[in-house]
């Protein structure tokens, strides 16, 4: 194990998170808040500056990393993003068990959005306003940040990771199957990708903005929430509580936001063939519309009229598919149709190479097909065929891989449903322990059969369990499980 | 296809079928039932023998069959003995909806047990005992015929068939990832594997009847249910009404029944070093004794006593591992830390080669092993490290064959989740319509959130869909979906 190049990399990453909290700083000062709010966040800026730079003093010398520490890097990075971010949250008083702040703030780097801020969440965003804006800000600006993803950022601006030792670190981080290159170099890849990130982001503060009921501050709020596929407002409501122009703006930046962004790249170099020739989006597109179509079907009854239903099912299902976790409309008491769409929906996620969590589209194509195909054989076993993905042979370590990573999903979700089973304080039905659970792991938020503010309600233990499920859950199982795997530490360091 | 031999097949199948009806009729000359119960019988006997002689008319010249042949024969019989095998309740008027005969007969045969007889299961077995007492035999009888397969029988009763085609029947028929040969003969093999079947039902029987509360009618019922692994009883509550001596009774059989019967086979021979050595046996009581303890905790504050606690915690810990789904206790009011343990194991089931459903221990043994391997070679991908199940390595084909299966298992039970929540008629919640589904595929009977009589309360479409869900289940899931895929249809015939 290269130890040198992983504490390099770690304090890299602590020293970038010192400056990202100087946004929310910035905050504190507009809104003139409190002096403990400023020390909430100085005393992690000073911490992770500290050791991030203790890190550093010391330059590998043996710059070569496998697979092993791409895994641990990322893995750690996370745990110490966590560790490090809730700071905020215990210092201002806002969250005083600990537990909270860490589960919150894994939520909100994971892009979950499940909260323990039951009572925090006032009824009315203008309510929610007078609440400490910083923090809050922080709490939806981890959002944005897990979106992307943090390492991919390090590689681009670092100049010592060569290109094969930090494709490592980007499959580890990177959501979807394959890790695929927009251009030749990795860097200048990662730099077009932010680009488009950054760009989607601020048209969309832009455009809820200029909308009838949202200031800046909720506008970027809500446009972090939906870029990060997250999830985290500032109403109980979530978005109920706003305008039918907002809540179709998000519902669409929401489903913009789940699809892979190479999409956008060729669609700016104007290479729109490829784009039509891409299985996955078709496939996103298509279980929108089907799922769109049952909901609407199912809900029908609810509603005053076509447009509000139209609204709420469009919504949500944008909402479940993409992962965010939105709401403006009590699903959860919508009939079993619906609920059973979403929860097919909450498995699905989005597209790879998004911000979304879940087990990604393109997994499920290829489970289609190679389901498919393996019939096929069974009907008649010399006919020998590729899958083709895209156009192109996909091969056969690839079909395994995303039928083991099935597996290995089912089999953590599962275990996530009996954790939570065990928590009797909760007292919480079937129901909510599998979907609890599903939510964490594919980073959606909310589930069914309870409140979605009732996180806080679980034990102490159960909030760890979970809040490492969920950073597990987006950084697609491996890294973590790795992490806290005996093997990977009887392994010689090399 | 060679549609020749598959006629020839058939046609046995349905002459086999005719003579096993004749048991029902005895039943009927003890009890001097009323005529238009001999009629019940009498019609299909006369039927299937017909059409059976007819369809063995001309004979295959060429005894040639491949996969496709064997998953053809297989899915068309299962489908063939449910048409003919529904007529008795059909003609006896004991249902009149035909869909409702369908389900009821293809849980019988599937071993599932889910029942549409919510009215018929009279509170007390003596008032059950009222009712027509040979086509409540004949849907227990259907358990014990469906548990071992008819297939498998044919094929050891006639002469025709050589081994190397005989042996994708067995394939197809026969429940595990792998076919596990006793003897170097085929043949031979089956035939030890029926007497221990009939020999273990014939001592689970005597056992039952010289208990304090059985007749030999309701002996041979349960001893079917058990054997069977299928769950058919004669009161609404199951197996509740009877004494704490039966209700051990049924669940160490119900265990039994879940083991691989090739260890009894080794048993048999002295082998026991080559039993020790079998992974799956092993896991398989772990996971008893794991469950049983979870369940035990759960449940130990709603019972009296010690005794009844542990009682019931094992008592449906077998019922449910085996996919049997006979009940003692209303389990669907236990803490959820039960239900999701309960829910767990329907997914996982016994052991291959058995009477039972679910997904098979020995696939669980597979993919926990390969997901660890899989792990291994993350942290190290130099090395190289085959898995192993009983000491012997298993192939990659092996390996990717349990996990696709897995996914497929799961997207059959997200689809039949669906199906079953567009039935607006019976208003199924989340959780029925997940676990009924589950039920179904994995031929266990009983869900949660709903009493387990309420099949009855489905609309037709649904009951159609779920009956071939659960032939689907039993013969783990390739054989129908070969059968109703258009591909199998489009090849010319050989």
């Amino acid at each position: 194990m290269n130890y040198q190049i992983i504490r390099n990399i770690i304090g890299k990453i602590m020293i970038l998170l010192a400056m990202l909290m100087f946004l929310p700083l910035i905050v504190c000062v507009i809104y003139q808040e409190e002096l403990i709010n400023y020390v909430a966040f100085l005393i992690p800026i000073g911490l992770l500056l500290i050791i991030g730079v203790l890190f550093n003093l010391k330059k590998a010398t043996n710059k070569k990393m496998l697979a092993r520490e791409g895994f641990i890097i990322v893995g750690v990075s996370w745990l110490v993003m966590s560790l490090f971010g809730c700071l905020p949250f215990i210092i201002s008083g806002v969250l005083t068990n600990p537990f909270d702040a860490f589960f919150e703030i894994s939520s909100g780097f994971s892009t979950t959005g499940a909260t323990v801020m039951g009572a925090l969440n006032t009824p009315t965003p203008e309510q929610a306003l007078e609440m400490s804006h910083s923090v809050m800000f922080w709490r939806s600006f981890a959002h944005w940040i897990g979106g992307m993803g943090v390492l991919v950022f390090i590689l681009m601006i670092i100049p010592e990771s060569d290109e094969g030792s930090a494709v490592h670190i980007l499959r580890a981080e990177s959501p979807g199957p394959q890790v695929g290159r927009l251009v030749t170099k990795m860097k200048a890849s990662s730099r077009i990708l932010y680009l488009i990130y950054v760009v989607l982001t601020l048209l969309l503060t832009v455009i809820l903005w200029i909308g009838p009921d949202m200031n800046l501050y909720e506008s970027l709020i809500y446009a972090f929430g939906t870029a990060g596929t997250g999830g985290f407002g500032i109403a109980s409501n979530s978005v109920a509580a706003y305008s039918a122009y907002s809540q179709y703006v998000i519902a669409i930046f929401m489903i913009v936001f789940g699809v892979n962004f190479t999409i956008y790249y060729l669609i700016l170099i104007g290479n729109v063939k490829e784009v039509l020739k891409n299985d996955e989006f078709k496939w996103y597109l298509c279980i929108i519309f089907v799922s769109v179509l049952l909901v609407f079907i199912s809900t029908i009854n609810i509603y005053n009229n076509i447009e509000e239903t139209f609204r709420h099912s469009f919504f949500q299902v944008a909402s479940i598919i993409s992962t965010s976790g939105f709401t403006t409309a009590n699903y959860i008491k919508w009939p079993t149709l619906a609920l059973m769409v979403i929860f097919i929906l909450m498995l699905i996620g989005s597209c790879a190479g998004s911000t979304a969590g879940g087990m990604k589209c393109s997994r499920i194509v290829i489970l289609a097909k190679s389901t498919i195909k393996k019939i096929k054989l069974m009907i008649n076993p010399r006919k020998v065929e590729t899958i083709k993905i895209d156009g192109k042979p996909i091969t056969d370590d690839m079909v395994f891989s995303v039928n083991s990573f099935m597996s290995v999903y089912i089999i953590v979700l599962l275990l996530g449903a009996l954790v939570i089973s065990f928590d009797s304080i909760a007292n919480n039905s079937f129901e909510t322990c599998l979907t609890l659970s599903l939510s964490c792991i594919s980073n959606v938020g909310p589930g069914f059969g309870f409140s979605f503010n009732t996180c806080g309600d679980l034990n102490n233990f159960t909030k760890f369990y979970l809040s490492l499920q969920m950073i597990c859950g987006r950084l697609e199982l491996f890294p973590l499980i790795i992490l806290f795997s005996p093997k990977t530490w009887r392994i010689k360091r090399i």
